[in-house]
């Protein structure tokens, strides 16, 4: 595991747990909501997690783009799907998305290096 | 076909005419581009209007959550499939997504009258 | 009550009817999740509606600004402290802001005649 | 005058001066700066209502084009130009940045039919 | 003080100075109504400062949101209030809110460790 | 050059070059218009790239405004024009853009002292 992709995941746990553990009932109900969105139901959680993504990037967040190419990476999106979701990203939401895929796109080869060393 | 459907194809299309009859390259490509971009390939058409919806959707612009609810009528998207998009609307983009909501509701069940009468 | 607020509210309930019927479990969290997040707690109900409708307003949602606009009038919010909140989202948004805070001083007004109609 | 215009002139005057007399001193400066902003400077002001129009442009904000559309028009932005403004804002603002273009076409045409009344 | 308290500030003063040293009157005035509106009137500095943080959180500033943190910190914000803001913002924004949330509860956690070392 | 003039150049080409390899037709197409819009035309490109930053500032992306930044460097824009498109965004998009002028500002500092090391 790289060195970034081990600190992005610690942060983002370390984080987490301290907010959960503030015990605020409706920041709770919001976490969990987050989960249970991208389960299968209608649509199939590739579909959902691409949804996830492409709504990431218009919205330019980038570690909640983190978190959604993590789980399309691990749903088995392939490269050219990642960049067709990027594509529509693009037109959708300009030029002002490209610094975003580009840390995405630097993400992903992280995600691919770490398969590679298992 | 509703005056609201009418309406709106035909100041969508009057105003595009205008627009591509000034002839700036740049704004033609943009046209050109974004027709190419929800075309079949590594993703299906289907897959790609579906993120294509559900970015208008989160940057909260109706024009264009419209034309993707239209497209994705077209290609069969059933209802709780569309739910399910709009679903990831709401949980990323939050509360402020919901008026869009409705009035694609709305736009969506012109849609399903205006087929029912053909 | 004008015929604009009975418009609004009427087309409000009407979809959030039908939105609620389509028994997506997600989006019938978030409805109730709005509900629950401006009740008393830490922050009294009052304090909370004024954070929703500044939120609403720099987000530029008119159709949320006015659901806020009413709970504050509701909760007793004077138009003093309703310019001071809207003095707040016109120099943290930008003068963009602008065009929203005259539709919701319109709406306001109109909650003013209704109450001194009753 | 279209009644488009004579509208959207009227709504704006008469919303901003009931802003005006609440004498909320924070609003009061926000509108004073507004103006002085677009003033003769190192820039001159055609330049700067050009930089305004794209700002409302990405921003996605109709009235603040409209106001944009129409000092620019004065300042005698030629057709061509104010396209240019406008491949600027799709590119960096996306797809979602063409509703509003459509809408700023028709206003400038309105603003031509007007002027050519005269 | 956290080095990363020290070093937010330092920057911050530091870059303010400089852009106040170009002498540009609008930008100037910007600075100057900033601070004037979270001052005392209809509402007290807490609740415009609260004000102030839910708008930051939602347009995801995340130096804006570490300048209200610090303010409500100083006015005497307590955690599970803190948290309520952050539940409106959460709901009202969306989930894309989370990554900065993650960062504001941080940085109050510096604050608050700066004031048990006084 | 400075370190960080360096590494923002360097990581920039690196990951282009890496998005472009993956041979996305939209995407390569997308970078090839973002270079044609700023091209000499009704409006020069001195203008247009005081266009392309005013927008990449009022929606907020470091990475956009640092490019348009050294653009009109190169161009020859002057501080006190720089700080006038500064007052622009700042007017037009509200505080939020004030941590990414002090970011504009430092980046515009590094142009100058590169340029006076030559």
């Amino acid at each position: 595991m790289s060195d970034k992709l081990k600190e992005y995941r610690e942060y983002r746990q370390k984080m987490n747990d301290k907010i959960l553990a503030a015990d605020n009932k409706v920041i709770k109900r919001i976490f969990n909501l987050d989960t249970n969105t991208y389960m299968e139901g209608a649509l199939d959680s590739k579909t959902k997690e691409m949804l996830g993504l492409v709504s990431s990037m218009v919205l330019r967040c980038d570690d909640c783009v983190r978190y959604h190419v993590e789980q399309c990476h691990q749903l088995g999106v392939r490269k050219d799907e990642l960049f067709e979701i990027f594509s529509v990203a693009n037109v959708v939401g300009g030029t002002i998305v490209i610094p975003h895929m580009r840390r995405a796109v630097e993400f992903w080869e992280e995600l691919e290096a770490e398969e590679s060393n298992d």
